[in-house]
């Protein structure tokens, strides 16, 4: 089942199920808590806009989470998984532009990702239990200004928390199993990125257990599962995004999240 | 003017004027939007509790922002802001408990700060306009698992985002001069930390300029200016915080953030 948030031409805000034929058969209730599907449907032109999928109260992001980008970066896999955390005013729905930030235009890259959404309050849950905290995923873009990255700041929080830098979307897939589904990026439509969830060094409920173990995890939190190898930086000679670009990632049971790059005005 | 948000014995949550002769005058509208203080009074017996000052949408934090403090460290000064971002799930009020993570309790250290709260939402603003952002200033403890950030991490985020690790409060200082503030820190009575702002690297409203051209301030949101020196880890033996301790951080026109420290359950 593919979810979507969206708004409508009347202008409310709502969640409904993508159907095959083209309707959206609407939800009733809050996704984060109680809900149900009804047999309520719109068609899709009855839709103005595709929302980003919740407005997470926090936004916790995995490095080096695939062997092989490990690797095309020169750096040791973790033994643990390495935590970062990006502001949630990084997040953009498909089709928005991702802005090229005036601090750092230069160096932005693409990283495409499976994102979990927790859908209840979660805290200490083991791996066994950790499924049942996840509402669904969706695609991400865990876009990062490489030279704050790695050149100009000892954190990796600015250069992956300028606005628009975490595209979402477009649909929450539900039902299926975030540890077997492909995840790849384009770049003007030239395949960049080529991987598969089953290649992660902590799988997707490893990681809620373990990140449930150092922080409670609000309904319509975001994790970023990591971005496999393939990334611009590491490419020779690196590839960067420019004004006119479009960096579409496409998760399976997800669909394609494409967001056009612009420089910012 | 100092200004609470507290719950009051009804159950209602509110903002108010803390004054002198025990009243508290009521504050009507939105804190992060139009408000007004009302001529209406309340008694201190009919509140509650005392909550944290906001629910912020990002908490900003900034590393090394006191000479002394990277001297301690042996690091040297930074030529921008070193930014970082605690997850919002660590903010606690005045008197709740910092509890001693379970994967992270033996090296668990304190750092006074002066905290800004932006009052409505920012974006690319110079010095002389980030002042008419601020809301006002608190008080606030950027409590640290030292392991974690300087060993086991690469990142600072979790060592700095275990539940409970962002004490805010008691009250918004408004109208008065966050760069002219002095910031102390207790630890069962004993001063541990004795700086002021006015020593800052970065002042207040260099920070602020500089944030709202990386990222969009929205209302509410928490800028941590940066601990001057004196914290744990860098004593001689070092000084952790334990099972039955008081930190108190307590900044000039705020008052006194104190906070029991427990083991987590």
């Amino acid at each position: 089942m593919r979810i979507a948030r969206f708004k409508t031409c009347k202008g409310d805000i709502q969640y409904g199920v993508w159907e095959d034929n083209g309707r959206i058969r609407l939800v009733a209730g809050d996704i984060l808590d109680l809900w149900a599907v009804t047999d309520q449907c719109i068609d899709r032109e009855e839709i103005a806009q595709i929302l980003a999928p919740v407005c997470p109260p926090n936004i916790f992001a995995m490095g080096l989470n695939y062997r092989a980008h490990a690797a095309e970066g020169g750096v040791p896999e973790p033994d643990h998984p390495l935590i970062f955390i990006k502001a949630t005013t990084t997040v953009i729905p498909t089709d928005h532009p991702i802005l090229l930030p005036k601090p750092a235009p230069d160096a932005v890259d693409f990283e495409a990702e499976l994102a979990l959404i927790i859908g209840r309050k979660t805290r200490e849950v083991n791996v066994e239990e950790a499924a049942g905290s996840i509402l669904g995923y969706t695609a991400a873009n865990d876009v990062s200004a490489r030279d704050c990255q790695m050149k100009h700041d000892r954190q990796w929080a600015r250069g992956k928390s300028f606005d628009t830098f975490c595209p979402l979307g477009p649909f929450i897939c539900i039902g299926e199993d975030p540890d077997s589904a492909s995840v790849r990026s384009r770049l003007n439509g030239e395949p960049m990125q080529d991987g598969h969830t089953s290649d992660l060094i902590f799988n997707c409920r490893h990681l809620v257990s373990y990140l449930s173990h150092q922080f409670t995890l609000l309904p319509g939190t975001i994790i970023l599962t990591g971005t496999p190898s393939g990334v611009g930086v590491h490419r020779n000679p690196p590839i960067f995004l420019k004004d006119g670009d479009l960096i579409e990632v496409e998760v399976e049971g997800v669909g394609v999240l494409s967001n056009p790059i612009v420089c910012s005005p």
